[in-house]
């Protein structure tokens, strides 16, 4: 079988007039991707029924499944269903059944169904509709034969689950035994885009079959390597690359899977049952928020200090007056004192410190916006190092670069020191 | 003049594919209906020659303005000129002057330039082209007298400055003397949207000229009201709106301008000439990060403490060690010790302090997930509130929530307190 194309639309009018950003379609172009239908276009369009109506025709002269979110609600401009139904040849009648889902929502939530609402029981002649547990519009089908219009819900907590435990599982019996795309991928740290690009150029020639992907956002940088079909010989030619790919670049990698740097650093202190203490400066509490993002870190983070004055460093972390005074608050002593300190005052195995001039103000010759400190420190695994960096860019990019820095010091110094 | 239409077109595989995020159609909607240029569609297109020669006529077919970003790299994927061309029927050549800029910034960056890179000096032979000082390609318009079509760079630190220093003014030129929407703006903050949705639809009956938009986002609101124009009576009448709007509402808005609600606290706070501490510990330093996310913040932020466990609560903020076994961490006790205690710790004159069950493990039918204690303290200026929320979503949200309601919690307390 020839695999469908897809085109996947977003309507709203808040949506073309950029106030809102259309998460809908990146979601919808992944779950389909997942199971082997490519994405050739994706629109957003207004609410105004004739641009609805053209734009549908438009995508089922183009695609063979066309994927539509928005514009299912009970509101005068709520025109997805009837333009669909013009734009398929396709008529609607309300459905007893859909009917009942809606009013029996209305009841859960001990509100009055009014009448507009009926217009969420219309479904198509030629089709299905998906219920909607986590609101009022179900999904529609419009199936005429070769090509089908989606209908879905504009929320995403309502889309999502709706693609998630119908569309795919639809989708995947209509059209049976397509090549799925496979892939593996490998996180880093430490170092940028370029670097990688060029190593892997130079010491990991690729199978041509696989096609490479490389994405990089503020010192993280992804790779992805995909091939065609999930057969066992692509499947070996992934693993076997990506095997290549640690060989040669290993130090900076973090994750071969989905997962966040905080995550990995929280994992590895888990596993060692030792715990990890924060002192912050110029990232104000980023590092704690994030490492406390992950569900259980209360398991090894034992918790933190935002010292944002001078006087906070001396009360809180015990840095020393006069090393504030002749080293300034950014600089390598005060870093390690902040440390050193932290450690003794949560009684911590570990504790990692940032201090450092954020910008947009407060830089000097010798001391720029993006010169940050970052100190490590644990006495009990008899650690300590502290590091120099100079990040670019503006406030929270240096504070975001500052935060991933930390979190790799301590990342890496986890896999130094053997227990 | 009739207002010309728009279509934003972004081109690449990787865009299609989900893998990136585009950001470049939502930052050109705004700047073309800054100008009064509206947007009827916006698209996103794979690589292929032929899809993009289809989405431009497309596009052209359907509007006076076609702005197309990406796909004007030197490589054989980039084939946005040569689709242009075509679909307008403009031919192109080699511009003396493009070429030499482009040699200039291969000269001021070290590098040879290579001959793919000549193909970034083919200009439209009826339009202009767009000088690009952050990069090589350069933009270009295809002028056919009612219809344009403009190519941009993909990279948004290439793309934005263009369009503000090149393309606005150009489009200005081109369509002179076009209506500008007007607007203003409310921004809300401990009341959810439908409630001030119904509150509005009672008692501030809007003119049937203005458009309003509500836009909500965890425990924030956004309202923003429209004009057509921006004429003297548009602009009156959006003047008496929002006052009627603030008079109504007037608690629960914290801005009128696009200003974070960290930053308002920090406004007043520097205006009082008072400081402020932390203590969180679900949110695990979130609401330091973003109090310290504002520069100048040093001059009011003392700094804070993460007391994710129970020790660091009483070694750090003197919660009593009684208070923690009688009533639990998360509780009104422990809530009004850890903001007094952060107080006293730093010197401040305020503190709020929070704690609370983020979830998704941890909750009891006392407690269930989501409990949150908010406290907020002021010895010097008599001030001591704790409060408990019951916040739904996922970790992050209630987190995210927790964060929000501890800055108004603030917020409300300043604007109570006369100094």
């Amino acid at each position: 079988m020839v695999p469908p194309k897809a085109i996947i639309i977003a309507s709203g009018s808040e949506l073309l007039a950029g106030l809102h950003t259309d998460t809908n379609t990146q979601f919808l172009a992944q779950s389909l991707r997942r199971i082997g239908i490519g994405v050739v276009r994706t629109l957003i369009v207004g609410d105004a029924y004739n641009d609805l109506v053209d734009t549908f025709s438009y995508a089922l002269d183009r695609a063979q499944v066309v994927v539509v979110s928005g514009g299912l609600g009970p509101t005068v401009d709520d025109l997805t269903r009837e333009a669909l139904s013009e734009a398929t040849g396709i008529e609607m009648v309300e459905s007893p059944y859909a009917l009942a889902e809606i009013r029996e929502r209305f009841r859960s939530l001990n509100r009055e169904m009014s009448e507009n609402n009926r217009r969420q029981a219309l479904v198509p002649v030629s089709g299905m509709y998906f219920s909607n547990p986590n609101g009022t519009a179900p999904g529609l089908v419009f199936d005429a034969g070769e090509r089908l219009a989606i209908a879905l819900p504009g929320p995403p907590r309502e889309m999502r689950p709706m693609v998630e435990n119908y569309v795919i599982p639809f989708l995947e019996q209509r059209y049976p035994g397509l090549p799925r795309e496979s892939s593996v991928m490998v996180r880093f740290v430490g170092s940028g885009e370029s670097d990688i690009d060029q190593i892997l150029r130079e010491k990991v020639p690729f199978d041509p079959r696989i096609r490479v992907s490389l994405l990089a956002r503020l010192g993280l940088v992804d790779l992805t390597l995909y091939c065609p079909t999930s057969e066992k010989e692509d499947l070996n030619l992934l693993e076997e690359s990506r095997n290549r790919v640690l060989e040669v670049l290993g130090d900076y990698a973090y994750a071969t899977e989905l997962v966040d740097l905080s995550e990995v650093v929280g994992l590895q202190l888990r596993k060692r049952g030792e715990t990890l203490a924060t002192a912050e400066s110029c990232t104000g509490g980023l590092i704690g928020a994030s490492i406390t993002a992950i569900p259980g870190s209360s398991r090894y983070y034992l918790g933190g200090f935002v010292t944002y004055s001078n006087e906070s460093k001396v009360s809180q972390l015990g840095v020393r007056p006069e090393t504030l005074e002749r080293h300034g608050a950014v600089s390598e002593q005060t870093a390690r004192e902040m440390a050193v300190g932290g450690v003794k005052a949560l009684n911590a195995v570990w504790c990692v410190a940032v201090t450092g001039i954020a910008g947009p103000d407060g830089g000097t010759p010798e001391k720029p916006v993006g010169t940050v400190w970052i100190g490590v420190a644990s006495p009990k695994q008899n650690w300590s190092l502290v590091r120099r960096c100079q990040f670019f860019g503006d406030r929270e990019a240096i504070r975001e670069r500052t935060r991933i820095t930390a979190l790799d010091e301590i990342r890496k110094a986890l896999k130094k020191v053997a227990l």
